[in-house]
């Protein structure tokens, strides 16, 4: 099966558009945990990429059930080297494992050889004599276009052989996105070239849903441009960014979906992940039920997704 | 000392405008090595790991007397997970120890604490609890704009911190590197507007010789294009990726620089690692000479571009 086919089946099943973003911070990670991996490793990234690892499986424990996908961000991991993207590795196989999808946010992009590099070690295989092995072994993962057609081909034909899928950046959740991204060409802005480039790269490849493996990240941020790609993408799916921390509300998301409810899956990180933080769960949680105030939150935005779609 | 002038001391004492692209690829790779790691770690991603260090190692060996930069591409490691970069960091250490300056070329790029992340792990450095750790160590990386201003923001303030320095994408070599890049905002290429950008994120950050700590990917492949980016960019130093292999000649390289011979640096990577498998090298050096051959690689290009410059 496709996995954008896989994708939406989950969504269905959970009947929850909602991605939880796994984009640990040490000021997210509970003291508990912290003390448990200083103990052991002192103040150390191997401490961290630890702490980082117990951290998601706390959480991914909670809400597997709950919601059909996760989007590590690997800057996160990346951020404390070799120790943190072993995480990342461990993260991604825990929530397999789990029954649940894995959208790799790497936002990767480069040209021929090199994309075929990236795209080798993310979704297809890596070669070593004629041994071949899967590396980070995400589901999904994110790329950015500014490179053109054939920095995005490596991966769409990894996509073809493996079962794997995309999401392009097209209009990203940033303050400073329209900068560079609503340029005009003519009377059309920028992000909707390339709109128009992700639904091209996505034609030979739509699954029975009607939805494409090659999908576009569209912020939340954005509803009135968010509608209209909407409108000219009506086989891409959409991954949207920015709902809750970054501003987004949920009666903004609506433009992102069709009427049967589909086309969109929306994240929410430091919302789900540190819940517990926050002035509505504080009372009722404590730091060590941490994961179950992300079980909560998840819970909480599905009824508010719900409500306006 | 900035960074962009420590560059330029380097390319002044070895009268030499070359980077030199550490992209090992498995077929580039001696059998001789392939065949000792192979005997250790059989055909596992671990070999892979270790021939690639070997490799960058012997090659290192032979050219760090005579050009200012290397430039790993992290995607050539990344393939291989976490035994590709581990190489990634080993390679970067050993060039460094060598007196070389290190372009990591991660085109990265993403928004606010998730880009602060990537510069955390790159160019600042990482906290876990009061202790800070340098992680990938690089002294320059190469980025991608599309996100905006805010996406560059937090790399660019640990540039100013840690004396590092930045290559942004401008105008890339790739055969559609037009299809985004070239799309007319009025009456000028999308490209000439990135560059406008880069070049004012540049502005504080500007050196003893003139050029700023951000500089401008500017590919070699599109002579007429990197002529005007030039004009309009005076004070951004250019990395030039393009030559050879790619099809750019150094005759199209001379309007990357000015007329002091300053203002860009070229790179070559299968032209110079891979040399030993050309047949302008072929019967002059053995497989096991091939570090030797790529020292005679450097040297040729030198000359081809001071014919030119």
């Amino acid at each position: 099966m496709m996995m954008i086919d896989k994708l939406i089946n989950r969504i269905k099943s959970t009947e929850n558009p909602t991605v939880v973003g796994l984009d640990p911070n040490q000021d997210f990670i509970p003291k508990f945990i912290m003390e448990r991996v200083v103990a052991k490793y002192g103040w150390t990234l191997k401490a961290m990429g630890k702490a980082i690892l117990i951290f998601n499986k706390m959480i991914i424990d909670e809400i597997y059930d709950l919601v059909p996908a996760v989007k590590p961000q690997i800057a996160m991991y990346e951020r404390y080297g070799i120790s943190g993207l072993k995480a990342y590795v461990k993260t991604i196989e825990y929530a397999k494992k789990k029954g649940l999808i894995v959208i790799g946010d790497i936002k990767r992009s480069d040209i021929a050889s090199t994309g075929q590099a990236y795209s080798d070690g993310h979704i297809g295989r890596a070669k070593v004599g004629l041994s071949e092995f899967e590396v980070f072994k995400e589901d999904f993962i994110t790329l950015n276009p500014y490179l053109g057609s054939d920095s995005i081909t490596p991966f769409i034909n990894d996509c073809k052989s493996y079962g794997k899928g995309l999401f392009v950046l097209a209009k990203t959740s940033n303050p400073n996105s329209g900068e560079i991204q609503d340029l005009l060409i003519g009377d059309v802005p920028l992000y909707e070239k390339v709109g128009e480039l992700i639904s091209k790269w996505g034609e030979e490849l739509i699954g029975e849903n009607g939805f494409s493996e090659v999908g576009a990240v569209v912020g939340a941020t954005h509803p009135e441009q968010a509608k209209r790609l909407r409108e000219v993408m009506p086989h891409t799916f959409f991954l949207v960014p920015g709902y809750g921390a970054q501003g987004g509300k949920a009666e903004d998301l609506a433009v992102c979906f069709n009427k049967d409810g589909l086309g969109a899956i929306v994240n929410s990180s430091r919302g789900i992940i540190a819940a517990y933080k926050k002035e509505q769960y504080k009372d009722k949680f404590t730091e060590e039920e941490f994961a179950k105030a992300s079980r909560q939150a998840v819970i909480d935005m599905k009824n508010d997704l719900r409500r306006c779609l």
